[in-house]
């Protein structure tokens, strides 16, 4: 311990972690050491890129609230999340795929009737969404309990509106005992993800664009089956092959119909994997 | 870019990158990626592992202020500071080694005389520090100038005192004509790390001990040569083989001798290796 190098410091650091209580912390911490260290050696890190890497980590932590997490969006951007989500989620064939869960969910989001409006005056074309929630015998899935949120068309969640009170574009609702749902909401559009922090200076250095195509993100939760955590996109969407987060999947785009009255009319059903036996 | 999977999202991220201006920021983007997620997919990442992962940056980022650098200690006790030092400092035979930096260097330290004492104020056992700034054939660089920090008896840096306006047991000195330096402070003892946040839990968790053994922090810099940041450890210190951020060399470890009257005096020379030629 008196003269490590950068040949043997990685043994060192591992070797600190032996007491270690719980396995897998112990499992997790030797594999992420190994792999910053081989990056820092890969890569001859200088004191001064390391400095800055630590104000950028400093930055995020800033600029991070209950509002916005700077630390998800940097997960998202480096394809870490949708990483996660591939890793986690190997469903049967027919099964609807998950995708990222972004950052900018709500736990308790106001409850609907079916057929009620989530806009809640959210600015936006008018969109009506309706499907079944199914198991992969194709049975209804009674009751299933969705939560919805999305962006307004300007591209905004609600918790990004720091003057508003209230939910907008955002709900749970349930599925009725034929595991059917409807409700209105607007049309999603493609929104720039918050790109004013360390993320977007990133982004920006890189020459990359901080859009995602226009999407309505779903959580579907029933007994007995895997929680599923997805979104449905917009076929003629910009950007589904340039996603700023890589969470597109070809099986979740869909179309979203125009109505004679200028509305929209999104039809999606959601096919959930049964729960693994505990 | 639709269907990414757990296979070949990596390759689609290092392909984002391909239009970043900088070379170099490219390359350790590059790097990065490969290496975060390899780690991932090693450990098999869960979704409530990632969440925790998040949390965990978000928690470091909120304690993270002007007086308190969360990043920097976890850097410290993943041993990637100390890699990092280790990397960037080849230094001929006879040079003084470095050492991590560590979060509580403050820019602009009190200037003091010679001789001064810089303590000001803070609770320690008085000592003295003496020696000489030279060069690798043994040639006094005179002017050279020393920042000095260190904690006080109770283990705890001035920033880290609250209530504390000035500067304590920190300062900034030249060396005379002849390289020689002296001033007055107190004797260093063994302090933990500030370990009531994030790092501290995974020190906990992970069954480390949060210790430091008693060290003076320098760093000395002189025209025409390399700036040397780096401690002078005490050799009856406890930790110096369980240093909590791996930053102990040998050479640096040296006898602070009590003197007749209980105070202490310490001796050490530092030798500076030439700049490289830019």
């Amino acid at each position: 311990m008196r003269n490590l190098n950068q040949d043997n410091i990685t043994q060192a650091v591992i070797a600190s972690f032996s007491q270690t209580a719980d396995p897998r912390l112990q499992q997790i911490l030797i594999s992420l050491v190994q792999h910053l260290h081989a990056f820092a050696r890969e890569v001859e890190l200088t004191e001064e890129e390391w400095f800055k890497g630590i104000e950028f980590l400093t930055g995020c932590g800033h600029i991070t609230d209950d509002k916005r997490q700077e630390f998800i969006l940097l997960s998202d951007v480096l394809g870490l999340s949708m990483l996660t989500v591939a890793m986690n989620n190997h469903k049967p064939e027919g099964c609807t795929e998950a995708t990222v869960f972004g950052p900018f969910y709500v736990k308790d989001a106001p409850q609907y009737e079916l057929g009620a409006d989530i806009a809640n005056g959210a600015k936006g074309t008018p969109c009506v969404v309706r499907g079944t929630v199914k198991n992969t015998a194709g049975e209804a899935i009674p009751g299933a309990v969705l939560d919805v949120w999305q962006s307004d068309e300007d591209g905004l969640y609600d918790v990004q509106h720091t003057a508003l009170a209230q939910a907008q574009a955002r709900g749970q609702l349930q599925a009725d005992g034929a595991g059917a749902f409807h409700f209105r909401s607007i049309v999603a559009v493609p929104y720039a993800i918050p790109h004013d922090g360390p993320v977007g200076a990133m982004l920006q250095a890189t020459g990359r664009h901080p859009w995602r195509p226009a999407h309505l993100h779903f959580m579907v939760q029933a007994p007995g089956y895997e929680t599923l955590i997805t979104h449905v996109f917009r076929s003629d969407s910009d950007y589904l092959d340039s996603d700023a987060v890589f969470g597109v999947r070809q099986s979740l785009v869909c179309d979203w119909t125009q109505q004679a009255d200028g509305s929209y009319l999104l039809t999606y059903d959601f096919v959930l994997n049964p729960a693994r036996k505990g």
